[in-house]
Order: C-alpha cells, then sequence, then structure tokens
C-alpha cells in the first residue's frame, strides 16, 4: 500500500508515516503522528488491539513510525478532525529521550539542530525559502540570465574589507570567498553578459548579532549595460516583487498561520532616498539626531529606524539609500562627479543588498583603489579589465537574512539549516 | 535607444554592443562584434564616414564598444547575412594585446579563462548548464523536494575515503565538507522528508584526470522511505530524462551546431546490471578481462567500457550498476543479506552517481563504521539517527562533470566556470 500525505488523508484505509509529536496513554493510546504535511491522531484502543497496543507501549516521543489502518473523521478529535484506527504498525526507529524542548536555550537547540527543526514551524519555513530562491531563479532566467558557479577556494582574497579564511592548500596557502563579487565581475569581461550565482560566502568576522553569520548563502547577479544606476534598482525592485508575489501565493497563508505573519507585495518602484535625506528625515520626524562622525554611513540605529521612516513617508517596507560618499564605498565603484553609483536596500529595518554600478575602465579602477590603500590582493583582479570588458552593475543578496526578515524570526541562526558562526562549527 | 540583441535584429535603426572578434582594415573597415546572442558585421567606409573611421582606427581585437546605426541585410554578408553601418561608436573599453587565442595550450587558457570563455562555445555551454539546473530543480519542487544549504565549513571530515581540506578558524581548526551527504542525512532525521542541494563540495586529492576537480558543484538529494533501492534508481532515471529533456528543447539545435553533439533523451526505465553481469559480458562480447582484484569494482577501463555494451545490450546512453561487495561501499549503505542496496550510474562512460539506502538504524551503522575501522570522526554523525530517523535514500550528481558529457568536452577544466585543481587555485 503507498503511503499518504497526512494532509491528504480520506476516510479508508491509509498508510502514513512520520514522528510522533505526542504520546498519551490511558487504556486508549494516543498518538499524534507528524510528516512534512500534516498531523493526525491514532487511536489505539487496548481492548480491541491488544497486540499493536502492547508494540506501541515501546514506542517514545519522535520515534518514527508507519501506521496502516482506517482514517475516519470525527468532530471531537483535533487536527483536523481526522483519526487513524490502526491494524498494523512498524517501527522504523525509535528515539532515545530527547536532549531538548522548545524551552531550551537557543545554543542547545543548535546543538540538536536536528531535533529542534521538526515540526511545522521550520517545515514552513523551508518550503518559504525554497519558493524564494526558485522565484529569484525563475526571475532572471526569464531574464536571460544564466548560471555560474563561482569557486570557494581562492589564491587571493575576494573583496578586502571583510576578515578572510585561510586553507591549508597542498603545502601552499589558499583562502575562502568572501563574496562572489569578482567573480561575477570576471563573468562581464568574459562576455556572459548577465549572469547570477549562488553559494556559500564566508566571512571571518567576530560578529554575534542577529544578523551576521561566518558562513552563509549567497545569491547575486551582475549584468551588462546598465543604462544608470536606476535600471540596477528596477531590476532589484522587480526581482523582489516577483519573488514575493510567488512566496505569497504559494505559503503566504501557512506563513500567517504558523509565524503570524503577513507577506505583503510591494508595490514599485522601492522609495529612493540619499543618504543625507534619511537623516534630515529622522532628525524633523522622529527628533533623532545622529552623531557627526557616523552621518557617512547607514549606523545601525538609523538603518533600524528606516524601516518607521519608509513606512510612514511611503508605506514601503523597502527603502533604497543612494549617495553614500566615495569613502564609505568598495573602489570599484563607479563615480558620477565624486558619488559612487551604488545603493542600500532596507527591508524592514535591515539592509539586505548592496548594489552598484562597477568602474570598468581600468585607469579609473587603478586610481580608486589605490586610493584606498588596495595593492597586492587586488593585482588579479584587475587583470580582468585589462583585455576589454563592458559597463556593468549588480548586487546580491543574503538568502537567510531574507528568510529571517520575510518570516520575522528574531536571529539568522535559526533561519538557516545549519548556522555557523564565530563559536560554532559543529553539527 | 534601446540595445538589442545582435540574433534580434532587424533592417533600420539599431543599437548593438559587445566585443570585436575580428576586425579587417582595407579602406573599408570591417569589424565583426560579437554579443552573447550572435555576430553582426559593421562596416566602416572611410570615404563616406571619415570621423568613424577615425576613431575605429584605435580599436583592437576584443575591445567592447557599442554601435548606433542602420541595419541592412545583404546575402554578401556571412554571419546571418546582416550588416550595421555605424552613425555613432563609443568605445566602452579597449583590449591589450590578447595573451592567448584558440590554439594556445589548455593550462595558458586557464590563466585567462575571462578571454578564453569569450564567443560562441562558452555562451552555450553555460545556457546548457542553466537549463540543466533549472530543469533538475523544477523536477524535484514539482516533487515536493525542499531546498536546504548545507554548511562547507565544518568541524569533522565529512566522509571520509575523500581527502579533506583544513581552515584555520578564530584559532581553531575546521575542514571543507567533501560533500553534503551526512546533511542531507540530518535533514532526514530533521523531518524535512524530500530535500536537494546544490553547491561546491571540495575534494583534497592529487587527481589530475580529465574528470576530477578540487573544487566542483554537487546537485544532491535525499528523501526519506523508498520503497526499495529500485525506487531510489526510478526517481533518478525520470530526473535526468527530465533535464534531457529540457536541454534538448531549449539548447538541443545550439549544442548540435557548436560542439556537434546530439543530444538524446534516454528511455525508462534505464537498464540495470549487477556488477558481476558486466564483468562477465565485457569478457564475452569483447574479451575484456579484467585482474581478479579489481572485480570488487568498476575500474576505470571497465566504466570506459561501459558505455559500448551498454549501447549495445540496450541501446542506452545510460547503465545503472548494482550489487558492488560491501567491502568496496561506504559503512552508511543499507546491506540486503550482506548486499549493499546502493549502485553507480554511467553515462557515456563516465560515473556521474553514486546512489543508495542509507543505513538509519544506529546499532547496525554503528557497527557497519566498526568494521571499515571508523571512529572518531563520525561520531558527529552517529549522533543524528539516536532521537529517531526515518528510512531514506538518495544520490548526487556533479554539475560540471554532467557538462562535460552532455558537451562532450575532452576535460573537466574546460566545462566549469574556473577549473580548481592541485596545481590550480587562480585566476
Amino acid at each position: 500500500m503507498e503511503r499518504s500525505y497526512i494532509k491528504d488523508l480520506s476516510e479508508g484505509a491509509v498508510k502514513v508515516s512520520g514522528f510522533i509529536e505526542t504520546i498519551r496513554d490511558k487504556k486508549i493510546m494516543f498518538i499524534v503522528l507528524r510528516d512534512i504535511s500534516g498531523a493526525v491522531q491514532i487511536t489505539i484502543i487496548k481492548d480491541e488491539n491488544p497486540e499493536i497496543y502492547e508494540q506501541a507501549k515501546a514506542l517514545t516521543p519522535h520515534s518514527f513510525i508507519t501506521v496502516e489502518g482506517k482514517c475516519v473523521f470525527s468532530e471531537f478529535v483535533r487536527n483536523g478532525g481526522k483519526e487513524i484506527l490502526p491494524t498494523k504498525l512498524t517501527v522504523d526507529s525509535i528515539a532515545d529521550v530527547l536532549p531538548i524542548d522548545e524551552n531550551s536555550a537557543i545554543d542547545l537547540q543548535m546543538d540538536y539542530r536536528w531535533v529542534a527543526m521538526r515540526g511545522r514551524k521550520d517545515a514552513v519555513m523551508f518550503k518559504a525559502q525554497t519558493v524564494l530562491i526558485n522565484a529569484l531563479r525563475e526571475f532572471l532566467i526569464k531574464e536571460k540570465f544564466v548560471e555560474i558557479n563561482t569557486p570557494k577556494i581562492i589564491g587571493a582574497e575576494s573583496e578586502s574589507g571583510a576578515g578572510v579564511f585561510e586553507v591549508k592548500y597542498f603545502g601552499d596557502k589558499a583562502f575562502l570567498a568572501q563574496s562572489p563579487q569578482f567573480y561575477k565581475q570576471m563573468a562581464m569581461a568574459g562576455g556572459l553578459e548577465r549572469v547570477f550565482t549562488q553559494g556559500s560566502v564566508f566571512r571571518a568576522e567576530k560578529s554575534n548579532t542577529y544578523k551576521h553569520a561566518t558562513e552563509f548563502t549567497g545569491f547575486d547577479l551582475e549584468f551588462a549595460y546598465p543604462e544608470n544606476l536606476d535600471a540596477v534598482m528596477e531590476i532589484e525592485e522587480r526581482w523582489l516583487a516577483y519573488a514575493l508575489t510567488q512566496i505569497k501565493e504559494k505559503v503566504g497563508a501557512e506563513i500567517k498561520e504558523v509565524f503570524g505573519v503577513e507577506v505583503n507585495i510591494p508595490k514599485l518602484p522601492f522609495p529612493r532616498m540619499k543618504l543625507a535625506e534619511v537623516y534630515e528625515q529622522l532628525e524633523k520626524r522622529y527628533g533623532y539626531i545622529e552623531i557627526e562622525e557616523e552621518k557617512d554611513d547607514l549606523s545601525t540605529e538609523a538603518e533600524r529606524k528606516c524601516k518607521q521612516l519608509s513606512l510612514d513617508i511611503f508605506g514601503s517596507e523597502f527603502l533604497f539609500v543612494t549617495d553614500f560618499p566615495a569613502k564609505k564605498r568598495a573602489f570599484y565603484h563607479t563615480r558620477i562627479n565624486g558619488v559612487p553609483q551604488g545603493y542600500d536596500l532596507i527591508w524592514k529595518g535591515t539592509e539586505i543588498t548592496t548594489g552598484a554600478i562597477r568602474e570598468h575602465r581600468l585607469e579609473i579602477l587603478k586610481a580608486q583603489a589605490k586610493e584606498k590603500g588596495l595593492g597586492k590582493d587586488i593585482e588579479f583582479y584587475l587583470q580582468f579589465f585589462k583585455f576589454g570588458c563592458p559597463p556593468h552593475g549588480g548586487f546580491g543578496v543574503g538568502i537567510d537574512r531574507m528568510t529571517m526578515l520575510l518570516l520575522e524570526i528574531p536571529t539568522i541562526k535559526q533561519s538557516m539549516f545549519l548556522f555557523r558562526g564565530p563559536n560554532r562549527i559543529t553539527p
């Protein structure tokens, strides 16, 4: 007999598989069995079914079992009113006493992530993340982007600024890529014109915040011949709106039910503000005065306050912030009249993207690198511009951070399959 | 004016961008300009267009330019009979004298991969790879798989046998995952039931062959409750047939034209043979006698010969080989009567997959690990089975190797964006 998903059960003979969420025994044994689709009650009446009852006495919470039996609908039963009266019980795997429960500290839950992720919440999270990534790809493939898989093992640091992990490489030294930035630009020099890439990025930074990890999944794209910076932002806003539309349609109701969060489809275009305007408005509207030294960049606190600001002025969860001063932006951002042609995108008060038009003219790029004190590390990168390179721009997002913001999970530790931080490389 | 793709050009005013494939100057200057979609001739007549002619004299092969002008169709012109008479020339980027040409040694071409990848061949390759990956995902998402992003930085070796790279991790030691194997199994214990994952895998092996790399892109999946080994093979064959169907439909003609390779949609089911039968048939049909010590596994030569064997017997490019002896298979393969429930899948004479039903019963798993002499390294992995785990199976493919075989490229070095090997971590 073929196994059914619990949410699809109809009355009659059925076979289901899953893990035991709860088990109660008082002559009648009630088991709540959960699979990826939902939960159902298994009812074992001792007097009517002594053999299976005996067998079931060995069961422990979170053991995996397969049950064949008769499914009946009853208004007295929770979990959608379905109940199974078993005729056969197969024990797939007995669970030891669980090392955690839902009240355990986050760190202990991370030690036993595979136990902690069982149940509806993470099932919905992974489903939402799957729809997110798939939508991001679908949109780009329709727009004629091709996928590239950029190397993570590299011979020189991939982007200065962030810390880098060193790898022992056959008696030599290599590094882990901090971003696919230089490589997607290499693809531009390679004439691929429109590329995206998904993969791990590595940051050797001792940041213990709600939004940082030493390894996370980046999703980056780059394309040739953007008309101007607005054209870059326009692709990003259409891209994210497409993804959020897909997510709302396919998982919106479950997200609402399980996380209590409404998925909002953003209106286009996303609002745009210059950095100086952001600080002006924060002061004018909320009396928030940033200290002068911080005003060259978006401080963590200002970033957070952009959530309210963008909602109040524009009714938007998103805000593009432009016109950062050159000293705070990467050397490879093109400048017009000294202003870097780049932006940060803020979603719900957290930065999710830095995007820009890149400097593709070798002499200017060299000068800007020199100005930032960059030398040997980027020599290999400068080579990419020597034999011709079209103008190009791009951006990237972190999938785990997006998931965290989408579902309003308090920390990135719980919006990833397995978190990696300065003090965590297990399990 | 908006830029057009070269292959979509119609007569009249146009704007195109790309790099200069060839340039010839004899009073009339002929430039072949290529973008991602195709190539077109730009014709600059000195007498009629002295300013642009002067400007164009500075151009070098592989420089990137943008041209506005009038497109005319002419039977005297190659490259699809289209020619542009320019009214405006913008030099996006001048190329230095190229360090390589098509006759350069492969290794030199790899040094300048971004120059080597320009042109039709790599454009078609990346397009084919994009369709391949997208189809692999599409199929699985329809079959209710969810995506997980497994960590590459790990605290213990992820699978014994293959060499592992060591990472300096904040004064401590970490490793790079040799495969997502243990983590997709962890997702099974986590109750996710059906998962896939795409990402870099790392092998610290000094293999210098046509099919090995120290870093490549793996695509792996795992699912709970397979009925038997045949059910695992069945998912894989349907999955690959779906992908090849998509590839043939979307890029088949271009692959034929550029690589001279026919994309064949395989018939289902793929043929299955036991290892011993393979050796029997190789001897019977081709007089190939394997040395006795090699017969416990598929030797490289036997693997290669499976191409002909499967074509001759079954008319298939594919062959599932089953019933390997336990001593040659991983400790985590389930055994029935001592026979590991696993297989290798051979495509065009090269192994592309090892698949199996996994042992999910902790005590048996421990015993099999002990038999292989495995201890401390896999302790973390054994934990995944302690608190319940459903029966499960799965497999994986290497995207770069698949691409190599699909397009019949002689070496994996040229079927990747950037190859990594024992002697190569650049560019």
